[in-house]
């Protein structure tokens, strides 16, 4: 293949000439602790690393090993990194989930996470312990194309916009509100915040909205002043996106430009030209827009609250165009977003995002097929989110390594269910909202192909139903389709098998199902969960285990806790 | 003996018939959480266990062994408890102590508590991480003499008063501002509360203060509703009170009672009578007192802070004569305390405090005498408390298993200093005000007799040296004395011999010291600090270490992080 001989020249030049150009080793050394920090102008306390937030941006090659040496300067709190959209295949330790891929990192202990960067796309790293990602852990990380290897689109410069949402209330409370009885919501987030900087109860447009909001007094020097896009007129640019968010989904617009969507959680896109595109959390993306409109303006980019009542300002930032001043404001308003329940335009858009001519095709048929339905439930009195009527709660012993090593007490050994009831009717609260907890895990047999239906409902309200961004670790998937009410068999001539994207991130609408078809060809354990960060805290998750067996020595670091840190500590005495 | 042959006896009469009144078992299921709760009436979230704040009291006889199975139930945070006074004879490993007993508890991991209650005493137990204690992880145990054995000293009843201070941030914001740079110092408390209960920005006594505060408005079902003490007239209780504070000195009097201490830190004193008395974060006493006082009328019980400039109103519950109504309202104002500063009042105080005759005596000589001097520092630009110029940091592998099984590289090997510079001025800011961070351990001969001479000395800030309470793990130490300025070796002379109290905890005095002595007989690995959580945070501790060839097998749990965690898990593949 051209590839690999590409690279097969590259390692023979970089023999000679010590060359760069091909994969190499990249080395980081990270420290995470809290500071103080004024994400949204008004001072809080972060999850940062080595003193940054967000994270430090992490940019490789595809091919490349990246080598994190993270050391938790925690007080009291263990921590993890998930790296979100990279497959670790063959080093299922390094996915950074607590509870499924390791122990998590002492207080004082370093984790060095070690693996590949297999694919070009735009990806992010956030904590996958409690509520680390809504205290501020996390960051981007972009994989650019082997050397010599062209993306399919082209572009003249780039930018990252990496989103989230921030709350006033520190993780710790929220933690505590969700799982008090009866449980106090967090309700919506103060304030959206780009590359980690928003501003709280004030709008840089103010001039031009209704809102009440005054306008914002940034000295440009603060932590929370807003970046600025300087652009060349007449030129492309590639706008990576990724989407950190605790709970927000969004919308995001450059005022009077239309965008070309081109990538998706590192995988190219049918181009799609839109004028406004939403984002769920968990999703990255790739848009492209061209620098076609009047010089002598700025104009706004745009980042609002979609598919819960909005209570949360627009974030904005200036697109500035050299050589115009980047202080004149766009004497345009902002764009405004579609209507937050509009969910017919959620699903037209999501539905027009196809996979590019020759990109992989999935299996024609599935092995297996779990329909997941999910709920929100009562437990003694507490709130919680159920899948097939199991809320997830994580077992202190790892997955990976108590499947490993057959340890028969980590996790209840009862199969979670394929299905739910014929008769659960999707479209009212539950007759009996009642469920359990459990910490089974969904077994897949090694290398076959695996359809999952994620299945909306009503939640405990009446007439209310929300939408929930489903992330997969370890895999992408094919997002066969999108439908409404109830799936059934039936359903399956919509599948979309020709041109279906790849992704890791799906959606599920209101009263809706989501079909997602996968091969389960990467040995490990691997979380699929809501990436609303409390509604997985609230047990919205399930985990998918295949090809245990075929796992090399995980490293004792993952071990190092639970019944694993027991069993291979007693040993030694034998 | 006496008490082995009273011992004898009831265990054979337990033989016989299944008594409970010799040594027992006593076996507790607890797990710790967060939860909301209002302790000042101010809701706030608190560490609790088994869903109260403070955690269960214990009551159990001396010789009795504890059994507790502790579950962590925390998010993401490790856990220990400290079991404040117990000597772990045996049991070093159970002492509590994250980086220096055992590794912290991680989230859903159990780890039992086994040891014995070898001395009948006033106890309470906290967390020893982080500054778990200032999340309000702690409660009383009470350990009364075995039965047949008596107290030298008669009661009719007893009270139990857990004293702590509080603050409306959370201990893990106050983390952060006091690891800042510049540090942010926590201030003053805004609530003092006891057993758990206060009242912020009210005073129950605000008809008869000068104070600004307003009169509480309490229905006496809320969690901060005060503890009445109904006590009958012509009575004499004991009271049993310590202090868990994280940073307050205290001064608690019984309006128009005289109170006689009677124990102190689990060892008898000669009886002494005060009108009030000081107690400092980790003493414990039992006070005794007559109810001879008018019967028709109530009495205040007052705690104030002294040390520090108080900013924190008077805590106060009420002395109820049954049978006058407990809700009349006192007619004397509260108690007022000695001045915050008058430093002579207190070292009075602290010096009057000696043992009961035929209490053990000190060995008259010491094999070997360290002196800490405790300086406060800049390290970096970050403010620190250094001992003999270095501010501890806690390693990530506990040494207590480090030092065990030889591994070099848990902690610093370079040994502490036993001094400081003879031209160090204890009475001026230092002139170099740099310092250290280290983690090296005092190791000391097993069976030897220690003293240490605690020395203060003026802070960062001219004309500031402030008061700080040592404790000591696994051992009751000899109050040899107190004195003003630089100790020298002529200030042997005043050491007192003959009568020295026995305590766990003894205070340092403004530009003053304070002479200990100790028999290091305990096989195990030993905090020594400044009892204010925020010091200790900041550095001001150091570590014993002893007989360790001579500790048992170490429960693999204790050992399950850091490089004995690698040590024991890497053998199994040798």
């Amino acid at each position: 293949m051209g590839s690999a001989r590409v690279f097969l020249l590259c390692c023979i030049l970089a023999i000679f000439f010590h060359s760069v150009l091909c994969a190499k080793s990249r080395h980081f050394k990270w420290e995470v602790e809290y500071m103080h920090w004024a994400p949204d102008c008004v001072e809080a306390v972060v999850m940062g690393i080595n003193g940054q937030f967000p994270g430090p941006t992490i940019r490789a090659r595809a091919g490349d090993n990246l080598h994190i040496e993270l050391t938790n300067k925690l007080p009291t709190e263990g921590v993890v990194i998930h790296w979100h959209g990279i497959s670790q295949f063959g080093t299922p330790w390094a996915d950074g989930t607590a509870s499924i891929s390791q122990c998590a990192i002492n207080p004082g202990e370093t984790f060095v996470y070690r693996f590949k960067v297999d694919k070009a796309g735009t990806y992010f790293y956030h904590g996958h312990y409690g509520m680390q990602r809504s205290a501020g852990l996390y960051g981007s990380l972009i994989v650019e194309v082997t050397d010599g290897e062209k993306e399919p689109f082209h572009y003249d410069g780039e930018f990252n916009l990496l989103l989230s949402d921030w709350w006033h209330k520190s993780s710790h409370e929220q933690e505590v509100d969700l799982s008090s009885n009866p449980m106090r919501w967090i309700g919506e987030p103060q304030t959206l915040l780009i590359n980690g900087r928003g501003q709280f109860n004030c709008s840089l447009a103010a001039l031009f909205s209704n809102s009440s909001s005054s306008q914002c007094n940034l000295r440009g020097s603060e932590q929370c002043a807003p970046n600025i896009l300087h652009v060349l007129p007449n030129k492309t640019y590639r706008l990576r996106i990724a989407s950190s968010t605790a709970l927000a989904s969004l919308n995001l617009a450059i005022g009077n430009h239309k965008m070309t969507l081109v990538e998706a959680d590192g995988n190219y896109l049918e181009p799609y030209s839109v004028s406004n595109m939403d984002i769920y959390s968990g999703e990255t993306y790739s848009v492209l827009f061209t620098t076609d409109q009047e010089g002598s303006k700025n104009y706004w980019i745009s980042v609002s609250v979609r598919g819960r009542e909005p209570n949360t300002p627009q974030a904005l930032i200036i697109l500035n165009y050299i050589p115009t001043s980047a202080s004149n404001l766009p004497n345009l308003p902002p764009p405004v977003a579609p209507l937050w329940n509009d969910y017919n335009y959620s699903r037209s858009f999501s539905s027009k995002i196809l996979a590019l001519k020759g990109s992989p095709k999935p299996p024609k048929k599935h092995d297996r097929r779990i329909i997941l339905l999910n709920t929100q439930n009562l437990i003694d009195g507490y709130t919680k989110w159920a899948i097939n009527n199991l809320s997830l709660v994580l077992p202190a012993t790892p997955y990976l390594g108590s499947i490993r090593y057959g340890l028969n007490n980590a996790f209840d050994h009862k199969r979670p269910p394929e299905n739910f009831g014929p008769d659960y009717d999707v479209s009212k609260p539950a007759s009996n909202q009642n469920s359990t907890y459990g910490s089974g895990v969904y077994m897949l047999n090694f290398n076959t192909t695996i359809d999952v239906i994620l299945q909306n409902a009503n939640a405990l309200q009446a007439n209310v139903s929300e939408i929930h961004p489903w992330h997969l670790h370890g895999h992408d998937f094919w997002v066969l389709g999108y439908g409404e009410g109830r799936f059934n068999e039936k359903n399956e001539t919509q599948f979309n098998l020709k041109n279906p994207p790849l992704r890791n991130t799906a959606v599920i609408f209101p009263y809706g199902w989501t079909a997602l078809r996968f091969v389960a060809d990467n040995p490990g354990a691997w979380a699929f969960h809501c990436h609303i960060e409390p509604h997985l805290h609230m047990g919205m998750g399930v985990v998918f285990a295949e090809g245990v067996q075929h796992v090399k020595k995980i490293p004792n670091e993952a071990l190092a806790c639970g019944l694993t840190a027991k069993m291979l500590m007693n040993n030694v005495h034998k």
